[in-house]
């Protein structure tokens, strides 16, 4: 029995959900002996939301159901308030699961091009698909990789939840772009870019479609943005004739921090609006976050981030490396 | 060279500390071999910034810079900005350590109320000397227990900073607060403390000065937060007579959540607002965070928490144990 729980002194929301205690161990401590994701284990899940078949027929990419979802789907959305604190509202959402590929130890960035396109093809449908229910905000869609970024299954896949409310740290961002909007007139994520790419010294790829950069202000070592030039809110409106590019920097920018950091944990997140309305204000992008620091209290007490590693000397590190292309990136050394 | 930088997606401020990453690996990987916090090995810090010693004269409580400030005092607090998204200033601040005792091996709940009280004082001394700096906009103060908490080093210590912005996380808290006082003409926090007393079934204890509770929407499982009943918006202006039964109670509850779940990782922040000032729309508090589950994509993207134990459920079985005094709580239960 899956709640959402409003926190008042913060205006967060929690989601409060007894079943996730049963799931799986984090890999790497004790994994399930059997993997559910491998081929031959189809039945542990229920039925298919998606399937991409080979010309084989048998299943190149998967999205089946979560089995221990955050969110249900026959949950209600009503509010509930008693007394002046506790409100709350039914887990109502959908928590799904997309499985990258039959493969049990074939990493994203080992994976030929065609098939990244075919995962972020299949993402973006669900995306889309969700969004078609009435009751859901916003749809996030996140790869977690490795025990240390809060994975339980060390099969590489997705997830894709949707929820009732708008959570407040997305809330907040926008807010401030639609802030920057009316004061300017401008996207705050494409003036970003564009100043980013004057300086020069945090960009790691600069090619017709997208700009790979670690952010001035990161909060961690390492981090990377992807941004398109191709002017978007929702990752449910890019261009699909633009996902195959997409594919081949991502590919490029992750076996570079495999390169640079040992097969680091990270989370990959695609940063997109509620809704997926279309807005001149935000920018549709991936943001790539190595675990690499573990937040203390002081960075839960205040939000403040201490990070060890310029983001410049990080990028200068990983333009220098062979990366998937199997040559270093020099289009922006020379302006840095 | 340290310096703050500031995210204007985010209107987060983030340190960028190259020092830092010299510091010993975190405990648990490769510890130093010598330990800089035991007794000998004095010669390693600077001179003591507060000593309180016992009656033959030894020491058993030091504060000390830290080797590997995040910020510094000597670095200017003047802001640059370059063109429209670089905003930056000088890392100026404070970063002290609190050695908790001499010994290496001996856990906070596992001292005398008295050795407590002596820490919470000197805590409350180095909070209340460093906002006499005008630089300084707030003080943190908290405690990391074991490296899934961000603690580099075993020996048990707390730390103290101070940094010359409000973080958004503590502003954000601010304005709800002062909204809710607007409105109501209330403190957020006492209607919470009056609220949770009437629900009852996420108390823990509730003595003469303080209650201690699991709050109803909390983000993580077995989080504890404990409340004064003397209503001071400050921790700085906390009654010093009040330490004492705040030292009883604070060894209790970590005792508890020992027992529970076995010596767990956790980070203990002191809540309070900036520049110690007295205000009616916020009560000083203490936050303890079990570090029990790994925040994933979900969580770094939307900042929504999803927590597999209800508080309710986690209050009971703290409760049900023995905890420091050797028997059950049952002041509240009656009332769940």
């Amino acid at each position: 029995m899956t709640a959402l729980r409003y926190d008042i002194t913060t205006r967060d929301w929690v989601i409060i959900a007894p079943e996730r205690g049963l799931r799986p161990r984090a890999a790497g401590t004790s994994a399930p002996a059997v993997c559910p994701f491998c081929p031959g284990h189809e039945h542990f899940a229920g039925p298919d939301i998606l399937t991409v078949r080979g010309s084989d027929g048998g299943w190149r990419v998967r999205v089946i159901p979560n089995k221990f979802p955050a969110l249900r789907i026959e949950e209600n959305v009503e509010r509930r308030e008693e007394g002046r604190i506790f409100h709350s509202m039914g887990g109502c959402g959908a928590h799904e699961v997309l499985i990258e590929s039959p493969d049990h130890d074939v990493r994203l960035w080992e994976q030929p091009a065609g098939h990244v396109e075919a995962v972020l093809a299949a993402l973006q449908d669900r995306h889309n698909a969700l969004l078609g229910d009435p009751r859901f905000e916003l749809v996030s869609v996140f790869k977690n990789h490795g025990a240390g970024a809060g994975s339980s299954i060390a099969h590489p896949h997705w997830q894709i939840i949707a929820t009732p409310v708008v959570p407040r740290h997305l809330s907040q961002r926008q807010r401030v772009a639609s802030d920057f909007f009316e004061r300017t007139g401008e996207c705050i994520h494409c003036v970003l870019l564009r100043e980013e790419l004057r300086a020069g010294t945090r960009i790691l790829s600069d090619d017709a479609d997208y700009v790979a950069l670690l952010p001035f202000a990161s909060s961690s070592p390492f981090q990377v943005w992807i941004l398109p030039k191709d002017h978007h809110s929702s990752f449910g409106r890019a261009r699909r004739d633009l996902l195959r590019p997409l594919s081949a920097l991502l590919i490029d920018v992750l076996a570079r921090l495999d390169e640079a950091l040992g097969n680091p944990d990270f989370n990959l997140t695609i940063s997109t609006v509620p809704r997926g309305e279309e807005r001149r204000d935000f920018l549709w992008h991936v943001e790539i976050v190595p675990r690499l620091t573990t937040a203390g209290g002081f960075e839960l007490g205040s939000s403040m981030s201490i990070n060890p590693v310029p983001p410049e000397d990080a990028a200068r590190h990983l333009r220098s490396l062979p990366g998937r292309s199997g040559r270093p990136l020099h289009p922006v050394s020379a302006r840095s």
